[in-house]
């Protein structure tokens, strides 16, 4: 076929004009720009919003039209109506006002990597598809064991190593699939439904979940109580008794969670003796550090996961508390041939030279999904922009922060700390005393008194001034203070303790009211 | 506690300098435009890298420190670096020249919507944790069922849903789990092992990784083969004779995956002849048309999905086809209450009055993670920007230029093409009778054939001008080429049968030479 043959068939193609090709260079800067000014002046004036959102349900559908429009709007009509229909919807993350759930830590090296990574718009599954995407995630994920002081063997050198994934819902299920079908593959997969899988009753509802997608029978999900006595923390005699009860009636322990920060109120389970007990059953254990884990790369806080060098697994949510946005979990394995063994597929149209060596890591079959992001170049740009030393220090402030929110806390003698401060987060309430001095009453009800911190929180919540959350742990109701966010100053934690406490006053003061 | 103590208590806390905080709205914005810039010289120049990167495994631990710096390095440094270390070992999916895999076609709106919502950075999990994220997910959700002409039955307000996922691997693994639980509730837990998978030769192989993850024995695992004759499409009757097969066996029938689009060619299942064989034994059946769903919102393509309305579920990666940065599966479920009974969970920390009313959807209940990315926003900005007509003919043109790359294809007499163009892909090969003309012999075998093509497939990528895939059907090694990259014009097209050509005379000469 000849040069003159093609011209004729390129020409009597029906062709679109491409003068606004979607990734037209010029364009995408002059719009780029424009999108980063939107977010500079959104950041500067972060602070006048409410920080949870005040819209009703059902209050976008009544602004957009029902159908996709036919005709191109520009970008300056877009960004408009992102400040009038999208901004009044969003609860606020980034505030520093935001003391809500756990933090969502952004910055701008982690968004601008971000920004990098989906402009490269690579899909890493196998090496060959983007050795650079493979390449950095090991070499971060090796110098984040190193920051955490994590055993070597969690590292590539050492056997095992490190992979990066969405969430620690994937990082749970991930590693249950892998020590599910590790264990079904010697004792026979009829043996599936007495599989037993253990956590406390504080352990984060994502593990259950996980354990119910991968097939393990709800009947067998172990919440090993905890107490307040011991501040929420699961310990080795408690997970001894229930597997020995779990064996004797026949059942076969498979995996265990050990949560260090747990989510309603940072408590730290005795990561040694429960993988010391674990691994008489031969059990997996991985630890599960979503929240606290970043704080860990704090040398004076790093014996929080004493004990991970036993454990099988152990994983972190950088876009929590890293300054790395969402999404990002940091998952270390010890013997990554468990996952590769359970999770590899080798398709035809996916073979190439590099996998057939072995020489390299195929992502891909070390996770549930074959796309994958390139999320370790916003990592290391966080590490790299900041430095460990800044990041530390970040960190400390945050801890700092809530010390200093904690001893506000304890000389407003209205108010109670529930239960000991971990790491950045204090949970505290109303004291019973204070109501019942308010209302003139003997007795309290503990649910009364729940319902008053319920109301409490409402209030300021409605307000919008600032965002906190709350939990229910062992009856009692209490607030959840965490601070994280990446623009909170310690004047904001101040702020945050008088709009607490001039919504305590008018609520005593209204139950007063009601009580005369 | 006064304002005085409050005071004392600020000032005696030790914090760190404020003055470089990680998220200062000026400092972001300077480095945003560098980013900014940075990216636009990268497209610009995009033409010049080799679109397969072609460094050697471990390139980067050669070039990168052992340890994270525990200095801050500035963002030229950083942007510097990029360009030196990272970019060569990327394989340039945006590049004009790249026909691998499938596309993963980026925009302007797209990646400056993954901006935006990682600088809100909003963890959607339910809707009061950021009301915008979920209610434009469902609104863009059912805009998109609109635009595909999909029943009523998969929008809210026919019942159904539309939910935003990452990848394709998990709405397959959520659907497979609701429908697993579904059943297994009716007829009990002890069955898990009798229960079976369908697909054909030519499903993804993400299908059964999916499976053996929600615990499904892999002995229970059916591919059913294909036809060359048939182009490698399931039809219903060969689906029948399996599900006989195994019903007779004692085997229950779990769940049927039909792909509209398959990888290796993008083969086409019969999918409502499927739905009614599969319906017969109340089977779920998923639709997954990961690539060519994307098509289908051209009204001209929309019967490749005709039977769609007899399906549980469907879902397209608009990553791949739809201008819209990785990762987002659309994914529409007739039943969503089939995934909330099955993927619910309610703990008192993300307990809320909104949730509590019924009135809002909450994500988390319907996908198997829990915090999720505020996808929809690209997804919006991407319809908005371009506009549904735009969209369409984009995708058209793309289908144009594999029509386009067809035709030169069957012009020159030393290829073939392998199995009937589909959608953008072509798969075509050297064909045997061009090898015997240059070798002068006789006889080839296929397997020889297909070395000979996989040959010409290694000259050419490793040449770097573009990049193509294989893959291997029926015994048959065939070179895929997938238009579909945004900057992709027709005489990028032109040029890589250019290359192609080249390369086959060079080989074929090469063949020559041995034969003499």
């Amino acid at each position: 076929m000849g040069s003159l043959d093609i011209k004729s068939l390129e020409s009597s193609t029906p062709m679109m004009n491409m003068n606004n090709n979607p990734l037209d260079p010029e364009e995408f800067r002059k719009q780029g720009y424009m999108v980063i000014d939107f977010l500079a002046e959104y950041y500067k004036s972060i602070e006048k919003y409410p920080v949870r959102s005040q819209v009703e349900a059902g209050y976008l559908r009544k602004k957009l039209p029902v159908s996709a429009p036919n005709d191109p709007v520009s970008m300056e009509t877009i960004l408009a109506d992102i400040q009038t229909d999208i901004v009044p919807g969003l609860t606020h993350w980034q505030s520093p006002n935001y003391f809500a759930y756990f933090p969502s830590s952004g910055s701008t090296a982690g968004l601008l990597g971000e920004t990098l990574a989906s402009g490269f718009n690579v899909v890493g599954f196998n090496w060959i598809s983007s050795p650079a995407s493979t390449e950095l995630e090991s070499i971060v994920m090796d110098w984040l064991a190193e920051m955490l002081s994590l055993p070597k063997s969690f590292t590539f050198s050492g056997g095992g190593g490190g992979v990066m994934m969405g969430t620690t819902c994937e990082a749970i299920l991930t590693t249950i699939t892998a020590a599910r079908d590790g264990l079904l593959d010697k004792i026979g997969r009829h043996n599936i439904n007495k599989l037993v899988v253990y956590g406390s009753d504080q352990t984060h509802c994502s593990f259950f979940k996980s354990a119910k997608i991968a097939g393990i029978s709800p009947a067998n999900f172990r919440t090993i109580k905890t107490t307040k006595a011991n501040a929420f923390s699961l310990r080795g005699d408690s997970l001894r008794a229930t597997i020995e009860a779990d064996v004797n009636a026949g059942l076969i322990p498979l995996f265990l969670v050990a949560t260090v920060g747990t989510t309603s109120t940072a408590a730290v389970d005795a990561v040694g003796p429960l993988c010391d007990v674990a691994k008489e059953y031969n059990m997996w254990v991985h630890v599960d550090a979503a929240y606290a884990g970043n704080g860990c790369i704090c040398p004076e806080l790093r014996h929080m996961i004493d004990g991970v060098e036993k454990a099988d697994s152990f994983s972190f949510n950088a876009h929590k508390w890293f300054l790395t946005t969402l999404d990002c979990c940091c998952l270390f394995v010890k013997d990554p041939n468990a996952l590769v063994r359970c999770l590899s597929t080798n398709p035809e149209y996916l073979k190439n030279k590099a996998t057939d060596t072995n020489q390299v890591v195929d992502y891909k079959d070390w996770q549930l999904t074959l796309s994958r992001r390139f999320r370790s170049l916003k990592m290391w740009m966080v590490i790299r922009s900041y430095g460990v030393d800044f990041l530390r220090n970040f960190l400390r402030s945050h801890v700092g922060m809530a010390i200093y929110f904690e001893k506000m806390v304890v000389k407003d003698t209205r108010f109670e700390i529930v239960v000991p401060r971990s790491f950045a987060l204090v949970c505290f309430r109303l004291s019973g005393s204070a109501v019942l001095e308010c209302s003139g009453q003997k007795f309290l009800e503990e649910e009364t008194l729940n319902e008053i911190n319920t109301e409490l929180l409402e209030s300021v919540n409605s307000d919008g001034k600032i965002y906190m959350t709350h939990s229910l742990v062992d009856g009692i109701f209490m607030i959840r203070f965490a601070v994280g966010a990446t623009l909170t100053e310690i004047h904001h934690v101040t702020y945050a303790w008088k709009v607490v406490q001039e919504h305590a006053t008018a609520l005593l003061a209204r139950l007063s009211m009601i009580a005369c």
